[in-house]
């Protein structure tokens, strides 16, 4: 422990790098932010996809409504202010699992380009992946799991988006699966194929 | 995509478990809460610990200052409910990590007993391990890699954890180290051997 000081500048850039999670792994790490209108299909194909990817050994990770807003962000409500607080924090966390080399999927609306833009931005271009989940309207309402379009139609829910506010769709999303005209597994199969097309992880055997 | 109601319901609760990521990775996950003094050694020990979990193939990842103060908590500053927020959201990611089946490794001085006892509260038993990074003042002090003790010494820092602040030790730390009393290796092989005693590695072969 003597000569603390010049170790610790080394150290913090890093005993262990990106190069070397990879090595271990087997395959790189990055941020699959998905996007879509509620209903659109985001979880599904997520978990789908999470799926996939461990079954061939690949480290993945979901951050969704379920383990972020009932934890870490259960501070915030659902003001203009908080919601953005929302995304950025999303953002920052995936930035930190991307960094620690798990291949993780944000399943959120984050209906504006301005916030998923901003989350792209504190990322090294190639460690997020925009994928835009795409459904039309009349098929997201049809579905309604939740009933929450059927709220929102009613004004139970105010500014629900689709409905009472705005979603902003990807002008060039790295990624698009149409969850109302590709089945669950097509649309994984080509979110694998970017992945492994890319070089992000191994080609199937 | 039919009937995604009852899809949803299932999927949610989860594709893939932790037994499933424990069975890829070939170990448990669990947060190593590190706690202690400004400059007694935690990042240090933190890192050559996340060193030795790599070269054995496992998932290890640490959350500091580093990472954490200028990323996700870079909107929070240093008053008592600041700092309160900064360790709630240190440990709802510790805990995300966890749940993603990565050895996670939290090097913060997180001064304060309830603080660090809420971070235990969110998670299983069996996943928050504290392990308090113990060291002399005196020798936190004549280290003092970044000068803080001599500026909290001369009033330019406020409030600075063991000199005008208090520092509340773990009553029943899961793993202690002694830095000035051991090396860094011996300080990295206390805490390898817990995790292996304990089933959360395999032992090295």
């Amino acid at each position: 422990m003597e000569n603390l000081k010049s170790k610790h500048v080394v150290w913090h850039h890093g005993a262990v790098n990106k190069a070397d999670r990879e090595a271990v792994t087997g395959h790189k790490s990055c941020t699959l932010w998905m996007t879509g209108l509620p209903a659109s299909g985001k979880s599904t194909v997520a978990v789908a996809l999470e799926k996939a990817l461990w079954d061939r050994g690949i480290h993945a990770y979901i951050l969704d409504g379920d383990n972020v807003r009932h934890g870490l962000n259960k501070d915030l409500g659902f003001s203009p202010e908080d919601r953005n607080e929302n995304i950025r924090r999303i953002g920052e966390v995936a930035k930190l699992f991307t960094e620690a080399g798990v291949m993780n999927i944000t399943a959120f609306i984050s209906p504006y380009r301005a916030d998923r833009d901003q989350a792209r931005q504190i990322m090294k271009p190639a460690e997020f992946l925009e994928v835009y989940v795409s459904c039309s309207p009349e098929e997201c309402e049809r579905r309604d799991p939740k009933g929450h379009y059927k709220k929102a139609r009613s004004g139970e829910i105010k500014e629900f988006t689709g409905i009472s506010a705005p979603y902003e769709p990807p002008l060039k999303p790295e990624i698009v699966v149409h969850t109302d005209k590709q089945s669950e597994a097509e649309c994984v199969t080509v979110i694998l194929s970017y992945l492994e097309k890319n070089g992000y992880v191994p080609a199937a055997e």
